[in-house]
């Protein structure tokens, strides 16, 4: 079974095999394992050892972007969140339920966050002091332009937190060159093909520093991860960490320089996306997105305006023709997203192709046209 | 190697092997996986369909206490919390930082919380909601009488957040019986010999419907799983749950049931611990806590009083011989720490004890006087 879904993704074998040991999270020899994929994190993230630190917990993504929010943002501070989809919506909820004050800035579903209403926005209400953005709108697929509006929120003085969740290491990323972004969040089982359940943070440790005190929530604070880190050492943390995830990192890690890196694994999402284009265009299917803005992450289809269409169906011929795909629509307009990544290829995104051919046909959908 | 730690502790093959899949948390077939794990919880701790649910979540155990806090004890809302220990403390800064009052009742560290004295403190304080309660102090191994407590603050019409994370699975636990106990808190990596990476709680479906509300943060607030369970399907999370955890989780309850369930547990730890005991007596050795409060879950032993003594080389020694204990102190009088949990028998324990004689020997300490 391949997963297509925009993670938890298909991970190689020898991941899967890093697991397999009774690990002790506080043993010197784990402690030595964690600083080496923090590390390693940091570089990747265009971080500098003065300047910056991974930071990782255990849990999903949505647990590291509130942490970020309630470390940089205090209390009744104002937040300003693109709408660029369903995980700008969670950014904001995750906000506004750590009381901090949100203000939503509306983007079309299928347009890229213009820098130019980010600047306005920013010059209408100098109470802002944040930018809450999503690089990888993990709902539509769409890439967002983080060096553009991130030097709209440096010209005017504020700072960034960066969903980088889906984007983290296949997207571009220069945290030097972005002193605005107080902190890049990601976990590990998405482009860096690793297994869900860590967290992390790539932060500034100046912004750490002064940021002491805000979180409201000992599990939830950035500031307390990066001091324990001072006091007892970076690789030993505060709560029992997933330790097995982090070992299947550090081999996902070794896979990614193996594969050579960040580019080549962008190149090779790329294709898998453009694979799935034109397989999908020579289906008679269209895409949800722009091709100029759609990104290689994510990719969503429009579903067939057919009657005898339906998702589950679809999904589940798939599934016994052995790819995964998301069986729930993130889009106003219903469409079926897949994965382009993890530890796939274009052949095996072919290979999906034709098996959608054939579920679709099973499903006697010859009207290919979309609503 | 064997793990004598308190956690993450030792886990049979099996459990490792049902890691070593690519699996998608939205997938019917693993929210039906998620179910089985959940219900066979609520089960094992006494709870009924109609009254209790489990709830879980990634991450540690720290992230389930405050989320149990956040979510019973309402902003402003009293907790008193016996400080049986480490343990203690630590749900003490959980729900202070959360913006919760937090009255403390000092207990003797190698003491067993006094019901008398919760009596007592309830009746001078009518403003306090909650006792926040420990069930196995994991920083000295005292288990606390969970059904006496309980009964006092039932009779004083006020609730429990029961902190089980090393007891749960061993320990006896009846929600039933007990409906004083809003939630009962434990991980997936101790008495159940499942990996860490998992929190749960077995929580009061009536006390979640009336706390809706309560959290100020949506990533802990269990009132909000609750609903998303209600509208999504329990097996459904809301965020990325840590997969290949859970399903670990499932084989190790399998293996769980197939031992002869919690009283078979419950008794090889205890053998486990007697070993342990009997064996360090024999060494010249003392244990930290009197035998009559002494639980099987964590043991204590007193640092010999010996100039050579030193913790991180008799840890490092013993973990050349195949035993890996805690590599620091949790109790005031200096003692070493060695965790009878996981999958280990008492043959085990003579070994590391064997272990421990070597290191002992090696270290030159003669004296096995204690301080």
């Amino acid at each position: 079974m391949l997963l297509l879904i925009p993670g938890p993704v298909t991970t190689r074998p020898e991941v899967k095999a890093a697991m397999c040991y009774d690990l002790a999270p506080w043993d010197r020899d784990f402690a030595s394992i964690t600083v080496d994929v923090l590390e390693r994190l940091r570089d990747l993230a265009g971080g500098r050892p003065d300047q910056h630190v991974t930071l990782a917990i255990g849990g999903s993504g949505h647990f590291i972007i509130e942490a970020a929010i309630r470390t940089f943002v205090p209390e009744g501070g104002k937040l300003l969140v693109p709408v660029t989809g369903q995980y700008g919506e969670r950014m904001m909820r995750l906000a506004r339920e750590a009381g901090r004050v949100v203000l939503s800035l509306p983007v079309g579903e299928t347009e890229r966050v213009a820098p130019e209403a980010v600047a306005a926005a920013l010059a209408a209400d100098r109470s802002i002091g944040h930018v809450g953005l999503v690089y990888s709108e993990t709902g539509t697929g769409i890439v967002h332009d983080v060096e553009a509006i991130g030097a709209v929120a440096r010209a005017a003085g504020r700072r960034v937190i960066l969903d980088a969740v889906s984007a983290f290491g296949a997207m571009p990323l220069d945290l030097v060159a972005q002193p605005e972004i107080d902190a890049a969040l990601f976990t590990a089982n998405k482009c860096l093909e690793g297994m869900p359940g860590l967290a992390m943070a790539v932060a500034r440790i100046d912004r750490l520093r002064a940021c002491e005190g805000n979180a409201q929530s000992w599990s939830l604070d950035l500031a307390d991860m990066w001091h324990n880190g001072q006091v007892n050492g970076c690789g030993y943390a505060r709560f029992t960490p997933p330790a097995q995830v982090i070992s299947a990192l550090r081999a996902a890690l070794g896979l990614y320089d193996a594969e050579g890196g960040r580019q080549a694994r962008l190149a090779r999402y790329q294709a898998n996306m453009r694979t799935l284009r034109d397989g999908i265009r020579a289906l008679g299917l269209h895409p949800c997105v722009p091709d100029a803005i759609q990104g290689p992450i994510v990719f969503n289809v429009l579903a067939p305006h057919d009657p005898r269409w339906d998702l589950h169906h679809f999904v589940e011929a798939l599934k016994r023709r052995g790819f995964l795909i998301s069986n729930f629509y993130n889009t106003r307009l219903p469409s079926f997203r897949v994965g382009c990544i993890g530890a796939v290829t274009p052949d095996d995104m072919r290979r999906a192709v034709a098996a959608m051919a054939e579920a679709l046909d099973e499903m006697h959908i010859r009207t290919r046209e979309t609503v």
